[in-house]
């Protein structure tokens, strides 16, 4: 079954202990797409400006990723440039350019308005909300969201969120929705909005999954190199849902599945700069590294 | 099987988020051993002061700890005050009193000399090193160090390391002690020193198994109360230590089992201040938590 996300296509700036490299294919919607396109069909929606250069836009470009809802606007593309420390947990925004990107107003192509697997990328709640109104028969939605909707639109998020199965955020984010510094009183609480279940990505250390039943931890696969977090968690997300919309399992086990592969996913797209590591990636990697993640994980 | 723990035992002024308890038993030595004594036989090696207050001890006394190389000595017990912040993954030491610690030289009963498995708590690494002198046949050496030790006794430390199984540490530990930022890397480093296997303890994110041919990643026990994270890491090594001593099984597959009871009874004593949570947990709850366990990483 198909996946639609909705999220941004950026061009990156990127400097960590590695290396460094300018203005490649970034954007929540861009790693999203990729990591899912392994497992089913992908559309996307999304805009750019008339300067994205055609050898990055082709990173994109795949039999399994539909770009017809990636709109081209006169201007200049959405830009970010960031800097990793030592601790790559820790990075400093150092520019951020919105461009086109200040006026997104995700509009569905007709043939995208069926799609059963929904992911909303970090945008606007409002706006998210508004590409719920045009689908007509969503069967699973997913959202993301960061701090500053948190902060500065809670009604708006919250009003979203009755609409929502699954919120995918980090740890911090999860103790400012929640209002708590606990994790797991913080998840009850986000959970009493109306998601059923809440991913918290906690990134070298993993993943926790709460729904009103039950918990599941997975711990982060460990990585000898870490080139590039950029995108790892809209990748796990990816790799997450798109293994539900392959295998449809929506049941406990499945997701657990699927929290592992979103792992995998996660875990290769670190190993290089940007969407660089997808490049040579195969699903049969993927496949070995999840047998891999069982061994790490089993006892 | 018997375990001999060497290591402090103190009276403990902790502030935490939750709350204030003052002078109340703490140590190395003796969260190891209580949390041990679960599974197996303990042997206590430590020093206390004529000041220690007789019920602060009975918490120490059990059928299956064994007390005879617990040195009263003449003066002040050693006394530590610290104050967890609110992120109770940080804490201040407000005040350090060796006292009678600070010339602690462990000297073992009779009777110890022949215990198999072996727990070194933090102490100066040539210290350490002398209590394996005193040992007739140990199967099992596990060590603890911390960053005072790594960085101005390194050449002692290296030789105890080379006559030590099990190094149980922390994550910035590894990192100092392996010359390294990457996890895995620093692990690889700290394995070509001698020890077969390396215990990386990350707290609320659990902990990882290093050894040559190996990983293993476990989560921490999702909870909902945290009240005093003090002696999180002995107890871990209590319970794992403990569980291997009453299994004997020293496979891989017994480790794997070892490290998820440590897990276990460290997530019990979090939930209430100093060693007060062990006053109460029965065998019985460690089990059924042991089995919440499994359902909460299966996959």
């Amino acid at each position: 079954m198909s996946i639609l996300v909705v999220g941004s296509v950026a061009l990156d700036t990127i400097e960590t202990p590695s290396g460094r490299v300018e203005e490649v294919l970034g954007g929540s919607a861009a790693y999203f797409a990729v990591a899912a396109s392994y497992f089913a069909p992908v559309r996307v929606v999304a805009v750019i400006g008339d300067d994205f250069p055609a050898h990055e836009r082709a990173m994109l470009s795949s039999p399994n990723i539909d770009l017809a809802g990636l709109e081209v606007r006169k201007g200049r593309t959405f830009r970010w440039t960031g800097r990793y420390h030592e601790d790559m947990n820790i990075r400093d925004t150092l520019d951020l350019q919105l461009n086109v990107f200040a006026d997104f107003a995700p509009v569905l192509p007709a043939r995208y308005r069926d799609t059963p697997f929904v992911f909303l990328g970090n945008i606007n709640p409002g706006l998210q909300g508004g590409v719920l109104d045009q689908l007509t028969q969503p069967r699973l939605v997913a959202c993301d969201t960061i701090s500053h909707w948190i902060e500065w639109a809670r009604p708006e998020l919250e009003t979203l969120l009755r609409r929502v199965e699954i919120v995918v955020i980090n740890d911090e984010e999860t103790r400012m929705l929640g209002r708590e510094r606990n994790i797991v009183r913080a998840a009850r609480n986000i959970l009493a909005l109306g998601p059923r279940t809440l991913l918290v990505k906690r990134g070298e250390y993993g993943v926790l999954l709460f729904s009103p039943n039950s918990v599941f931890a997975v711990p982060a696969y460990p990585l000898e190199e870490v080139f590039d977090p950029t995108g790892a968690g809209d990748s796990f997300a990816g790799g997450f849902l798109g293994y539900l919309a392959q295998s449809g399992d929506l049941s406990e086990a499945g997701f657990r599945k699927a929290i592992v592969y979103g792992s995998v996913v996660a875990s290769f797209v670190v190993e290089d700069f940007g969407l660089r590591r997808f490049r040579s990636l195969s699903r049969e990697e993927i496949d070995r590294r999840y047998r891999q993640f069982v061994a790490l994980t089993e006892f």
